[in-house]
Order: structure tokens, then sequence, then C-alpha cells
């Protein structure tokens, strides 16, 4: 049985809290948050605090919080030598006030209140100072999901940048599409079947040998119409950056 | 029973010829190709020939050739009044030389030979000088999908582009991500239960509102170290573009 308090209030911090809750194998005993009315109805089930010195005895402390407020509230920690992690994607672990031990807990992931989260799908990559706590909190992750990885802080800034590649622009192309197709009074459902084959191609055949389009035909005209049908500035200039790293990766120079 | 003469030895004519030898409702009598080696071996299921000239007398013609030649071709047919069609997304129904009835008949996917076509999740968009010819159009369209929909030029051209960007864009991004991720030693497939969540997503949520990431925060440290990170001058160029956008589109506009 392993015993973590929670500190912060925001959307992984609840949706670790729902989970946390379910685990018969680990015990949430505290949760934290500075403002207390944000976690405040949670109460009858689990004690919450918005007092760093009131904090109970636990094997892991959890800060899911902004990545610029991490540092701070480990170094407001009234303890020493306890196994401290954070939860972010893009910062070292080294940001964690040394006077505790350092770990992180990143689940890959994109957390939004609206969004159910099936952890037992979500990678879960880790870091610790030393082994024993490292094994603490793979004890906790394999608790969640078979998808447990061991990654150091240089790899992880890769990873969550990659993370924005494929997820937070991918999701900025399709409002730009539901954008247009509306602008077009075209029903954005018209576009899923290709969207989705795209994503399930992934699987199976390495992206740039499925590559089609305008950019990677050369087809220099459909481009041109394209950049006149686009009215919004930024579009135009997403079009042009996307279709010239097309064109650099496949070699079309003479376009 | 309608009977199809088919033009063109690309991607999407070898994808139409495979579905329309297994419709009953069609009989696809004849395939053209100004090369007819690169359809001679399928001489022993169907005419192949090289020579308009000689091209049967059909129900309907399916121009499936790059944009650029669907005038010449059409120009080149040695009938008039029959009904042609092409298979272009970006293309208006007018390319067709006007001594035929011109039609339109765009399967709204990304053609490449090593992808398998499930015509059945493919939406088919029609457009017809006469309402004759779109019925023969439809009666095709429906041998082949529900997903038929009768869409205009100007339409047409939007949905091309906004295609371009939720799949050829959406596409190049993966691919850059699968370039970052090799570089960091860390293999892509951890990346897809992220991918396909904002694709499941996009059924329920609008992208706007499911849009996370440090543009949207506003986590301007964050966007700094990620273009620290690119050493691709291209890739640093979309991450700026498609940053400005989010930005402009969610209105954080102090950053």
């Amino acid at each position: 049985m392993l015993k973590i308090v929670l500190l912060g209030g925001g959307n992984v911090a609840h949706h670790l809290f729902a989970q946390f809750s379910k685990i018969p194998e680990i015990e949430l005993i505290q949760w934290y948050n500075r403002s207390v009315s944000a976690i405040q109805k949670f109460d009858s089930i689990i004690p919450v605090t918005n007092k760093l010195e009131n904090l109970k005895q636990a094997d892991v402390y959890i800060i899911a919080v902004s990545d610029t407020a991490i540092h701070e509230i480990s170094s407001s920690l009234p303890f020493k030598d306890q196994l401290v992690v954070h939860t972010s994607g893009n910062t070292d672990l080294k940001v964690i006030d040394p006077k505790n031990r350092a770990g992180v807990f990143y689940p890959l992931q994109s957390f939004s209140k609206e969004k159910q989260i099936h952890w037992n799908e979500i990678p879960l990559l880790l870091e610790a100072t030393n082994e024993k706590d490292l094994e603490k909190l793979q004890f906790l992750a394999k608790s969640m999901t078979d998808k447990v990885y061991l990654i150091n802080s240089k790899q992880r800034s890769s990873i969550h940048l990659t993370a924005v590649f494929v997820n937070n622009f991918v999701n900025h192309l399709y409002s730009i599409g539901t954008d247009l197709s509306e602008q077009a009074q075209i029903p954005f459902d018209i576009f899923i079947p290709l969207i989705k084959q795209t994503t399930k191609s992934l699987e199976t055949t390495p992206s740039k040998a499925s590559q089609t389009g305008p950019a990677i035909r050369g087809d220099k005209s459909t481009i041109e119409s394209h950049l006149d049908q686009l009215k919004d500035p930024l579009h135009k200039e997403i079009y042009k950056s996307i279709t010239r790293s097309i064109i650099n990766t496949h070699g079309r120079e003479k376009l």
C-alpha cells in the first residue's frame, strides 16, 4: 500500500484524484491546493488543505501544478528527504528543490475537464534520482497502465515537443479545417473518414511514406489556388511553412 | 447496368478498377491509359487500350488522371454528347471539354498504392451539368458507398483545401514528430494513444474547444525552450506560424 499526497487543483490533479480513488493498491491520504475552494467539495471523501505545514506523512508527494509553480511549491515544503515528484513534460527533474528526493510522473496525454481519461491507454513516463524511488513510482504507474517508461529529463523534453506537433498543432489544423468548411457550408463530418484513415495508417506505414497532396506532387497551380482561397493571413503562413517543409523533406526543390 | 470506360493509370484509377470489378450493377468495359504498359497486366480481365480512337460506347467515361491533364484528354476524345467525368478535388467541372456532358466523381480520400481503400467509408462528391447525368452518377456512387453528396465546383474546391489541412498537413506533422522522436531515441508508438484521443474527440467536441498546449496557455518559456530544441529552420517556421495562429484564435494577445 502506497500513501500519496496530491498537490494542485487543475485538470491533471483532478484526473489523478479520480483515478487514485479507484485503485486498491494505493491510498490517497490528502489533497492540497493553494486555493482550497477548488477542491473543497471533495472533503467528505478525502482530507483537503491549503496549508503546506499541515501536510501528512506519505510515501509520495505528487505536485500537479503549472510548470512555473513547481519549483516554488517544492521549496516551500516543510519536510526533507521525502519522495516529491512533478507531472510535467517539459520540466527538468532538478527543478524540484534538492532538500527532497526528486522524481517525475508524467502522463503523456492532453488533459481537459471535458475529456474522459482512460488511464490504461496512457503512457506514464517516470524518472527518479534513486533506484528505490523509481521502484515506488513503477509500482504506482503499473497500478494505472501497462505503458510504463523510464525516461530521462532530456528525452522527456523531446517527447513533450513532439507531442505539441502531433497533438496540439494537429488539433489546431482540425480547428482551421472546421472554420474553412463552415465558411463553405460543408459539414465537418465529411472529413472524419479521411482523418481516421491517416491516423490508422500510422500504425502500419511511416507517415513519411504515406505523404500525399499538392506539395509532394509539385502541383504549383493547386498550391496557388489554395493560397488564393485562404483569407486569414495566419492560415496562409501555416500553409506556406508546411508546404515548404514537405517540399524540403521530399525533395521537390524545383518548385 | 451501367457501362463504364476508365481513363488513367495512376493510384485513383487502379483503386477504381479494383472496386468496379466487384460491383454487379456496373460493367467496366474498357481501360485506357496513354502508356498501355501500366495497365497491360490486366488485359486478361478487361480490354485495355492506349488509343482514344478505339474507345468503346459507354454510359460514363471516368477520367482519373492528374489535374493538369484532364482538359487535354477530354478535348482529345473522338466523340461528343457523352457523359465524361473527372475525379479531381480542385478542378472545375468546366475543365472538361464542352463537346461532351461534364460531371465530377470525386472521392474524398487520399490514395496511395500501399493503402487499402474501404470504399464504403469514403464520401463521394458528385456534380453534373444535367439532372439525368447526376442520377447516373448517383447510381454509380451508391453502389460503392452510402456517403454520397451533391457538391458544386466552388464548394468542392473548399473541401479540397480543407482536406489538405486536416490530412496532408497533419500527416506531415506526424512525419516531423517521427523525426523528432527518432532523434531522441524514443519509439514513435508512444504517441499513438495521444493521437488517437485527439481524433476520437473530434466526433464529440469541436476541436477549438479541446485545444491544449503551451500556446493556448500563454506559456512563453515552454515555447522558447521548444524553439531552442528545434534544429530544422523549417520546423521552427511551422512551430511559430501555428503558435501564432493558436494565439490569434484563442486571444492570448499579450504573448
